[in-house]
């Protein structure tokens, strides 16, 4: 009986922690269940706002106010408690103190010189400590692609978002785009636009679209930074991707080096690193190989003459493109959300 | 228990209709399970090659074959058996002088002359019959929709294929497609290639790429019809295409009339149509309207510049574009199947 409740608490951990998307960034999103040593769940939370308690806490607290006894309990949590002194204290102190007896972590910390520290502090305290199964700690990772992507290689997790028709035109030949795509896809859109740390366009999308580039379509707790590229330096004041909500970053003038770009914001906390632009900043991020995921839009339509998806350098034959592997293909609406990685 | 095994037994007979796919046209594909009165299974049996047994017939003798008394049985089969003198005897007087007692018919005979008469003269000889549920009934069309569109609307149903890049391209800008999308998608374009009673084909493919457009990377009984649309009599005599397995026909010179060349094709019996060309001929038929279905293989890459799907006029705006709506995103290897209908 008892592995059966642990896997299903960290099914509703994992849950937990997919609620701390578009709260918790930087930090990762993370959810913790506490149970008694024979399964009954005493209390569950999950990482709140930066600055705020890490979900171990939370479901502490949620296990206080219910006025239960966690001494002797067992903790499953998606990643490994932080045993470092941040913004709060660390998670393992506050698990020991509470005379927690046993600890399920579905992911280790994904930062190469912290991994392990946690698990390794609870054990000395006394705590069993277990490693979920795979399955569950590849969902773990996932749902802090960014936030791994950062600790592991100092840059955020690239997506690059696009909508397209069949034929894989963005927009008629004069520019024209609104809308290709539906409004289910649109919404879902901005729930991937709201994973993000930060959003990038092009001096150019602005010019011809002037989008807000908020998440406005699905509920959030905070706004991505919103990054616009402006070589020129020709950005518009009116522009509406400067008013509120949420802030905005103009770079220029002058030609970003997009790799010190990401590293920039790798330090400044951004885990996921949303692209929604024309096909020239589309094309430099892929032809750089800076995509980590391509994240398209397909409407059931065939436009014919068309904008592409990005301006890529002619290929000398089929066999040097790049590869990608399609991680998803799902009906949004009446379009096709793809999702694909670099092979 | 019997209506269980009758649904079991209409999921076997469209089975065995599945296999009568590239050898009954322009025949149904049709399969037929017989059943005692209490249920169990007696004979079974598909439409064989054009002028051989169909398949009530082809499954009473495999139940003589079995020794099996079928009088006051069960005849289950996917569409209403004929009323009519073909090439064959009809199949109700067949099931009406073997002693069958009762009749589960999947779908209705298309053709709105003789629609309901099979079944009228079951009953008139004392049979009991019944018609299927929905859903039965529209897999059992499904199966058969180019013989459904011959029937009523004349012509043959058209299936536009193609293999694209995910930005929509189907070759570099000097026409090299060879190959965009994989092996596995190669052999399922050739199961569909294999449902259909013609292939077509422009003499601008014939010169680029000397396809044979045969069948051949999936077992097949017989071989479609190749089709070249040549107005300017270009064809090459050592054209791959005009070898065998299977015959070819060249359409020209002069400029071909599709609706008209589908109205011959129908009278022909050729049911399903299956159009494996170049952007111009690809976009004569968009632009006519005249494609049911999309076929559409998209390799999981990014080329940049190359031809297009299909070469359209150009929209006025967004809105004027056709709709489709996607009946199916399958993976197949590492590419996505993607199959469209006209909204």
């Amino acid at each position: 009986m008892l592995p059966e409740r642990i896997r299903e608490s960290l099914g509703l951990a994992l849950s937990l922690a997919e609620q701390a998307i578009g709260l918790s960034d930087p930090n990762p999103r993370v959810g913790c269940v506490l149970l008694s040593a024979d399964g009954r769940q005493l209390g569950a939370g999950h990482t709140q706002a930066a600055g705020q308690p890490h979900a171990e806490v939370m479901a502490l607290r949620d296990a206080a106010a219910r006025g239960a006894d966690v001494r002797g309990g067992i903790a499953v949590v998606t990643l490994e408690p932080c045993s470092h002194h941040g913004r709060t204290p660390p998670c393992c102190d506050a698990l020991i103190a509470a005379g927690i007896a046993r600890v399920v972590v579905a992911v280790e910390d994904p930062n190469p010189l912290v991994a392990g520290q946690g698990l390794a502090r609870l054990s000395a305290a006394g705590l069993v400590v277990e490693l979920a199964d795979v399955a569950t700690a590849d969902a773990a990772r996932e749902l802090n692609i960014g936030f791994f992507s950062r600790m592991q290689r100092g840059r955020p997790f690239v997506r690059l978002k696009s909508a397209i028709s069949l034929d894989g035109r963005t927009a008629l030949p004069d520019g024209r785009s609104q809308w290709i795509t539906g409004e289910a896809a649109r919404a879902d859109g901005h729930a991937w636009r709201r994973r993000a740390g930060a959003v990038l366009t092009g001096i150019g999308t602005v010019l011809a679209d002037d989008p807000r580039l908020d998440v406005r379509l699905v509920p959030t707790a905070r706004q991505p930074l919103r990054i616009v590229l402006d070589p020129q330096g020709r950005m518009p004041a009116a522009a509406r991707i400067l008013q509120p909500p949420g802030e905005a970053r103009i770079i220029g003038p002058g030609r970003a080096d997009l790799p010190a770009l990401l590293a920039d914001l790798g330090s400044q906390g951004v885990n996921e690193f949303h692209v929604e632009a024309g096909p020239v900043l589309s094309g430099a991020f892929l032809d750089a190989g800076l995509v980590d995921e391509l994240l398209i839009y397909q409407a059931p339509v065939l436009i014919g003459e068309g904008l592409p998806l990005a301006s890529l350098p002619q290929l000398s034959d089929l066999g040097a493109a790049r590869r990608w592997t399609l991680i998803e293909a799902a009906p949004v609406g009446a379009d096709l959300r793809l999702r694909l990685r670099p092979v």
